[in-house]
C-alpha cells in the first residue's frame, strides 16, 4: 500500500536523501540536522519523513541507514531507471559521465546523436547510437525516463519523438521551453541557481 | 534602500522570473498564472511579490515587463557577472556553451584547466587558461562567482583554490559536497528532478 506524498514533500526527499548520504555509516542523525542542510525547519522534516516508514525515537533522531532506504522506497529508487539521453553534445556527454546518476539508481540505457560523426563514439561505458533507432532502443531496453540534451531549437523534435518512441516522464536540460501532450517534463534550468548566489552576493555587497 | 528578502522567497523569484520570460511581449500575468507555473498558491505568489516594488491590479495582474524588471533588480541582475569555470571537461565545456546564462547577466569570464592539452583550445567565445593563472585572471577581471566543473576528486581542491583568488560565491556542479570558510557555496545535483521524475512515473504504474 503506497501512501501519496504531497509534491512538496516529493521535492525535499531527493535533498534530504543527499544529507543522509553525506553521512552514511554514522548512525544516526537527527531533524534539526537534516533541518539545517536542507534549509527547512525541523518541524517541516518531521512532517515530511511521516508520510513514510520511518520512526525517529525522541532525543536521538532517525537511524541513518533506515531513513536512506526509506527515503529511497518512498521515492521508486529501489529497482534501476535506464534513461535514454537524447544529444551527444557537450551536455549530453557531461550527463552520461556524470557520477550522480548511479548512486540512485539511474543508468545511461542508451545516448543517441543525429549527427554521423558523433554516432559510434564512446562515452564512459556507452556508445553513441542514431535518433533513427530511438523507437527500438526503447522498446528493446524498457525505458522510461528520457533527457533532452539538444541545442534549444531541437528540444522540442527530440522531445516530440522520445515520447512518440514510449518515454514517459522527460528531463529537459535545453534552454528553451518544451510541451509535449501525454508525458510529464521537467526542466533542469542551471541559471537559477546562479540567481540566488548573485542575489546573495549583492546583498552582502550592500551590508 | 534594498528591502531584505526571505531565503524562500529568494528560491523562488528566479522561477517567476523563467515563468515570465515566456511570456515577455504578452502583456499581463494574474498570480494564479505565476502561481500555476511555479506550483505554488497564489497567496504565495502575491506575498512573494510585495517585498518588491512591482504593483498587481485587481483583476488584470501584474504588468509582465514591468515584473520582470522588477524581479531582476531585486534579485541584482541588472549588471554584469562575470563567472569563472573550473574544469573545462564535458561539464565546464557544456556551461560555458550553456545559452541559458547570458539571459540573466552572467558571462563566461574564464574557463580554466590544469591538462596543458586543453589549454588553449576554444570553446564558444573563449579559450581555455591555465588554473595557474587563476589568481591574476580573477582580480584582472573582477570576478567574484566560479562554478566548480571538475570530477568529484578534485573539486575541494578547486573550490580552495577560488576562494583563495578572491571568489565569493560558488555553484558546485561536481556529484560531491565541498566546505570552503569564507565563501557561499551552493550545490546543482543534476540527479535530484530524476528522482522526482521517478517518485511520479512510480505513483502512475501504481494506479
Amino acid at each position: 500500500m503506497r501512501t501519496h506524498i504531497p509534491d512538496a514533500t516529493v521535492a525535499r526527499l531527493p535533498v534530504y536523501l543527499r544529507c543522509l548520504s553525506m553521512r552514511a555509516g554514522t548512525g544516526t542523525c537527527s531533524s534539526q540536522d537534516l533541518a539545517r542542510t536542507a534549509g527547512v525547519n525541523s518541524a517541516q522534516v518531521r512532517k515530511d519523513l511521516s508520510f513514510l516508514d520511518a520512526q525517529g525515537v525522541r532525543g536521538v533522531g532517525y537511524d541513518v541507514d533506515e531513513l536512506r532506504l526509506e527515503i529511497r522506497k518512498a521515492l521508486g529508487l529501489t529497482h534501476e531507471f535506464p534513461i535514454v539521453i537524447a544529444g551527444a553534445g557537450d551536455l549530453g556527454r557531461a550527463l552520461a559521465n556524470y557520477g550522480g546518476f548511479r548512486e540512485w539508481g539511474f543508468s545511461v540505457g542508451a545516448i543517441l546523436d543525429v549527427d554521423a560523426r558523433k554516432i559510434g563514439s564512446r562515452i564512459g561505458d556507452s556508445v553513441v547510437e542514431s535518433m533513427d533507432d530511438l523507437e527500438a532502443i526503447v522498446a528493446e531496453r524498457n525505458i522510461e525516463i528520457g533527457i533532452v540534451a539538444t541545442p534549444a531549437i531541437h528540444a522540442q523534435t527530440a522531445a516530440e519523438r522520445l515520447v512518440g518512441a514510449g518515454v514517459r516522464s522527460i528531463l529537459n536540460f535545453a534552454p528553451t521551453v518544451i510541451s509535449v501532450e501525454a508525458a510529464e517534463i521537467r526542466r533542469v534550468d542551471l541559471s537559477t541557481e546562479l540567481q540566488i548566489l548573485a542575489y546573495h552576493l549583492q546583498e552582502r555587497s550592500g551590508n
